[in-house]
């Protein structure tokens, strides 16, 4: 295969770098300091009922996050909370925004080792302020031609890609942790992608057995081990 | 000029469509709201000085000010806001997210008539989700090739368009109501750019009266007057 790729795309939340795992930390921190109002208990799930309803206004990130978050707080304590502690909720969530880039392991090596004969992009979603701050701090600009950042991964935001670059589509590769959003779409425009699962993973990212066992991908465990893949 | 242009790049908020009166607007509904706390006759000042201060980790967009706008009410009413009002707050922000997309006065005509000879793009800042949408919903799509949404307006992000496209720089021009992010850029790069001068301009955009008068640009009134501009 590695001579037919020219060009691997990588998704970067949970793919290059962590990202799912300070959203979990996040709730649990709001859960800690508004712990004596005891409704918060059931945070997780109205929070998650909150964005999904908001996602056709907010889109994914952070400053939507936060916005869903102060809302189902207001719910949750029955209009208690006081704007010192949404002040708190406001300052995690900046907190996020400046987190550290954790870049996950063996992708800083497996990029040095790709980037010789291939030409590497990213392909992400969210925020496009947050999502460009993340790809300069994470340190790995240098190893991308190229950065995408989109409000949603379907199939028509792929193509529009495909076509905008002009890349050919047998020699295009995806890379991503995420079935519905980095894997399926390309399945779908009979484009390869590689699926490299990440231990946690969003409720709304999450597919059904059945839609995954019918589609046609590769999955591997690790990013290290995508070299060797791709000289088969 | 008609024979040398070949690809026109709009700006949208204030040079398409009715931006930076809905924030205004906005800020005076807050103030009727939350009217009783008396300090509130003091939040234009503080809230936009709470908005530059947010841009480094926020960014440019409705959702970055709705959460601006709770930390200074926060600020201002010394902590005595309610959870009821500032759910209040982010109600008016998702008003303002599902605001109809108003087409300034002559656009659509001028648009009709430069896409018989030109490609017509667009190139915005500010929240990826909520311009897409406003592109979506304002019936223009049609008429552009391509729509670009920034982060940042400076002179590389306009360079680093101008060659993943890899446009013609002396064929190429930008039309907008912001000197500072629309023209000044462009002016730097040595490319063509029109100033429309909208009503309303938020401080942030405001550029010196002498930087402006040592730049070299057009301006003109009324996009209605670029097809003959065009021409020359």
């Amino acid at each position: 295969m590695s001579q037919r790729i020219e060009v691997i795309a990588f998704d970067a939340d949970d793919t290059l770098w962590i990202n799912e795992p300070i959203f979990v930390h996040t709730q649990s921190r709001v859960k800690e300091v508004l712990s004596h109002h005891l409704e918060i208990e059931q945070l997780d799930d109205l929070l998650y009922q909150t964005e999904v309803k908001n996602l056709r206004l907010f889109g994914y990130g952070v400053k939507g996050f936060v916005l869903s978050m102060i809302e189902t707080v207001i719910e949750l304590t029955k209009e208690a909370v006081t704007g010192p502690e949404i002040q708190s909720i406001i300052n995690l969530g900046k907190e996020m925004l400046e987190h550290p880039v954790e870049v996950l392991e063996g992708v800083r090596e497996t990029l040095e080792v790709l980037q010789k004969d291939h030409t590497l992009m990213i392909i992400t979603k969210g925020d496009l302020f947050d999502q460009e701050s993340k790809v300069a701090r994470s340190g790995l600009a240098p190893y991308f031609s190229h950065v995408e950042v989109v409000s949603e991964k379907n199939k028509s935001t792929y193509d529009r890609i495909l076509s905008r670059y002009d890349f050919d589509r047998e020699r295009f590769l995806m890379v991503g942790n995420s079935l519905k959003s980095d894997v399926l779409p390309l399945v779908e425009l009979g484009v390869e992608a590689v699926h490299i699962p990440y231990h946690s993973t969003w409720t709304h990212e999450q597919v059904a057995s059945h839609v995954e066992a019918e589609a046609d991908f590769h999955r591997l465990e690790d990013i290290r081990q995508l070299p060797r893949f791709l000289s088969h």
